[in-house]
């Protein structure tokens, strides 16, 4: 058994009270959600700067390394220490990341709320990707949808954050948000990563794996659900030309304007079984 | 008089038709926003790689170099060749880009929709922004929701994509979509640049330039606006923490929620005359 890595337990204050004043000239306190930058070091060497909300550092941390494939598990890492003193994330790992510099060295500039940047080769890999079997009925999505309407949220109380979480069936099994949605989904890779959950080990593909987002589904979050190897994805929003393509490639299940018991369907809709 | 750079009229397909199906189980056609790669070369070296919509790639590029600060002026870049067939921007500069691998190593990865990616320093710039003299009024800022309301988009054909546009008073000067709201923006810059419109030059406080956009007010949007010595902005969405501050910081006026004739003063509200 591998060992998991020591993550503290940073916490801040995710929304903040400002003074607003509104069309009729009436003052009032609005709240607002927090951003702050988080800049990270992996073995002391400066790696990246991610804009976040910070409710789940460590667990961002983690899942960026490991959606950028500069990990390839938790268990490579030794600690990491996020000081918002000094807003830096301290990775240690244990015997380094080889080739680092070179892995690092390609900006691609995404479509990203919140992260927008990957590393280069995410699309590489997709050919090699295979979606587990996985089956969701429309009854399933609609408790998806009503599990998201439930949910307390710093989106409520504050807006401008985007919300994700991951579901097994109806049952959600973690929620986050952050002021970018590529963010949340790191965070929720970062989570699994750490429960040891593996997408691959699905006894019943009738209870799935399901990746909820309020953002849209650009080209890199259907990439980044493929690598989690979540097989259905569903967003409050819409799709892109290179998100829908991608997935349509995948096989993978993407619905979009998910609302209470509205959706629409864009791929890989064997997947989901309708009732009329 | 400095020369212009010479611009491709590089143009795409911004939206495409895809079948679906609904929650009733009704098959149909509908339009979903284009989202394409676009590997930048300056000097035949590669740069970066933008995901973008693909409206106005020539000036995107020549924004994002701008407002990135590798380059000064426009006038340093002697042309810009887009080429949708193999996806690259290809810049020529005049003398090149002095020091360019230093300042591109260092990557901050924000909150940014369609854009996300700063190569460091923006921070350090804003204690040198002195935003010019500007006076908007409550029957202006409704001149500039109601414009937005009737103007065509992709958006609303497709959804999907974030709108920027820049306004002199209530008079809409130029309006460009983007999967990204970092790269409209950037767009827009762009735009200026070729126009040879400078903020600066505000004869009439009372006629003043401003920022729309339909994405959030983040810390990089804030920052990006001050760049380009915008000192009113407003927004469909709501504000984030390090946008708020930034804007407090640089006396910029922050308007969010702003819809028909809704809307949210955040900071530098003597920039904005309330008429009850």
């Amino acid at each position: 058994m591998s060992l998991l890595p020591t993550l503290t337990q940073a916490r801040a204050s995710l929304t903040r009270e400002v003074q607003v004043v509104n069309e009729k000239g009436e003052q009032s306190i609005m709240q607002i959600p927090a951003e702050r930058d988080l800049t990270v070091y992996v073995d002391k060497r400066e790696l990246v700067t991610l804009m976040t909300l910070g409710a789940q550092p460590e667990l961002l941390v983690l899942g960026f390394l490991l959606n950028q494939r500069l990990v390839d598990s938790a268990s490579q890492i030794e600690s990491i220490t996020i000081d918002w003193e000094v807003n830096s994330a301290a990775v240690k790992t244990h015997t380094g990341i080889d080739k680092i510099e070179e892995r690092t060295v390609k900006k691609v500039v995404t479509t990203g709320c919140g992260q927008g940047s990957v590393f280069g080769g995410l699309m590489d890999e997709i050919e090699n990707i295979k979606l587990p079997a996985a089956q969701l009925t429309q009854t399933q999505l609609y408790g998806i949808t009503e599990a998201i309407r439930q949910q307390e949220s710093t989106y409520k109380s504050a807006g401008s954050v985007h919300g994700c979480a991951l579901f097994k069936g109806t049952q959600m099994l973690m929620f986050v948000e952050d002021v970018g949605r590529h963010n949340a989904i790191d965070t929720l890779a970062g989570w699994m990563a750490m429960q040891g959950i593996s997408t691959l080990q699905q006894p019943d593909p009738s209870e799935p794996y399901v990746f909820y987002t309020t953002g849209r589904l650009t080209s890199e979050m259907v990439i980044k659900s493929a690598q989690m190897g979540i097989a259905i994805v569903v967003s409050r929003s819409g799709i892109t030309q290179m998100g829908y393509d991608i997935a349509q490639q995948l096989g993978l299940c993407a619905i979009g304007r998910a609302v209470n018991k509205h959706f629409v369907g864009y791929t890989g809709l064997t997947r989901l079984q309708l009732q009329a």
